[in-house]
């Protein structure tokens, strides 16, 4: 099971952290976009390589020390065809690099078009007389609230693929609370997903312990965290709101199982930026370098690794 | 504001319904099919081409007739680039027709990244020197289970560019009852949500009265689509689940305000699919536009046009 894929590269690699490759074109150092510019011009093609320049760097820099890569699928498509060819360049790459992927695009629907996306990013698509994969990545977040309708799609075909999926339970901004931390029947919103996603996975739990239907469950509320890995055994969490949106490695401690797994902590912008205010931006591979380091390490320590 | 756009587009038709655009390739002539196959194989690139090509054929059939069309775009993101660019010439044609677009892409995240949403769909993507827009659509659907950091940047932009949205309060599929009927202070969740939508739209209410926030509510609630009218009249509704998913004009009828206005009902396969089983593919247009009259006429009896 997909799961399996992820565990066995956090342990290779010792580090239960994922790069998020976020580029904005204000996280680009000037050479690459001034380089891009310089060949294509003011345009989106420019772009779109300066993207994929930086992000290939980023790769090339840190693949031997993170075992998994989360582009944020809203920073390709603002750039339209362009970024969707970024995008695609950059899955491959990271790929190729043997990198697992986490597409971040919280698709949803329901139905047959819920099976579309999941034949989009987690199964091959039908053509004329045969079958290809569109892009092809190891897991995607999902949103849940149109409820079982909108994820069975997703679980059949993590399953036939070996993929795998994030479902929003408890998510790391501030107004996550109007939602789903609203008391039904004495328990939050929050934890009735996260009990409907311990059982959409329940049938196809792996020898790790951990089925498909991983959940999304922010870094900034660590007593929430606590509490969705006791009620959650069977869900695998990744961890947003490390680094710049102020969750650190003391509040992603209780994420982890008794034997230091089960979950993956995100940090992007910490990562991608960490050259900025260095005078030496040529470099920035370095700088992310430091960055990786420090947060598998900080994070090592809380879960005993 | 943009419903005032959308408003004067089904005055001037006298037609309250979108034809929703999901091109299958089994909902696609096999004429279309073969024709794209000869040319260029068994390739995503000639699905791409089936793809615009029936959609093309489908708006000059239907364009004097309908207001708006709402591509899903996940049956386009399954072809991956292909895909995109099928959507693309979709989305340009239709507007060139006169058509509103609505991309039904249910999207969703936080701050920076919901901005990226919103700039990608509804606004302008900043590249070096310039603005420009990625792929230019009037409305798009959106999902709220982040809460307002999630919308918010939508608001903005819509605001800015005369834009829209649809926010999912009540879906029409069997399972949106799991979290969107959880009843919460004596009210269901789908009533907070609509609540929401009536704060977060409150400060741009244009002259036909309705707000840039509009909502998703399936004609499969007639019951639902009542209560929601009355609690949130200043919300444009999008009513999914007209015709394949068992609603017709009775279950819509509570959906319209005292002047017939305030809601747009989408169809999908039953006008797309029209011509299936009648002998006569290659003028699948002409069975499209019965579909669309006879869909009209049903609709506007019961709303009193």
């Amino acid at each position: 099971m997909s799961f399996e894929i992820l565990k066995n590269k956090i342990d290779e690699k010792n580090n239960p952290t994922v790069m998020g490759l976020d580029p904005k074109l204000d996280f680009i150092p000037t050479s690459i976009l001034d380089a891009a510019k310089k060949e294509y011009g003011d345009t989106f093609r420019a772009a779109g390589e300066a993207i994929f320049e930086f992000n290939r760097r980023l790769i090339d820099a840190a693949a031997d020390l993170v075992p998994a890569v989360k582009p944020q699928s809203a920073f390709y498509e603002m750039y339209g065809l362009e970024g969707e060819i970024a995008l695609k360049k950059t899955v491959e790459y990271a790929r190729a690099a043997g990198l697992y992927v986490i597409l971040d695009v919280k698709r949803n629907d329901i139905g047959s078009t819920a099976e579309a996306y999941a034949t989009a990013y987690l199964g091959a698509t039908k053509l004329f007389d045969h079958s290809e994969k569109a892009l092809e990545v190891d897991s995607v977040t999902i949103n849940p609230y149109l409820g079982t309708d909108g994820i069975l799609p997703f679980v059949k075909t993590a399953a036939e693929f070996e993929r795998s999926m994030f479902i929003l339970v408890k998510t790391s901004n501030p107004s996550s609370k109007e939602l789903q931390d609203l008391v039904v029947d004495g328990k939050p919103i929050y934890r009735h997903m996260g009990e409907m996603v311990e059982k959409w996975g329940s049938e196809f739990i792996g020898e790790s312990g951990y089925s498909p239907c991983g959940a999304v469950v922010g870094a900034t509320h660590p007593a929430q965290l606590a509490e969705l890995r006791v009620a959650l055994p069977h869900t695998f969490f990744l961890i947003p709101g490390y680094g710049a949106q102020g969750g650190g490695a003391e509040d992603v401690k209780a994420a982890f199982d008794k034997n230091g797994g089960g979950a993956i902590v995100n940090s992007s912008r910490a990562l991608m930026c960490a050259y900025k205010g260095k005078g030496d931006d040529d470099n920035f591979e370095k700088f992310t370098r430091e960055a990786v380091i420090e947060m598998r390490d900080a994070i090592n320590t809380v879960r005993g690794k």
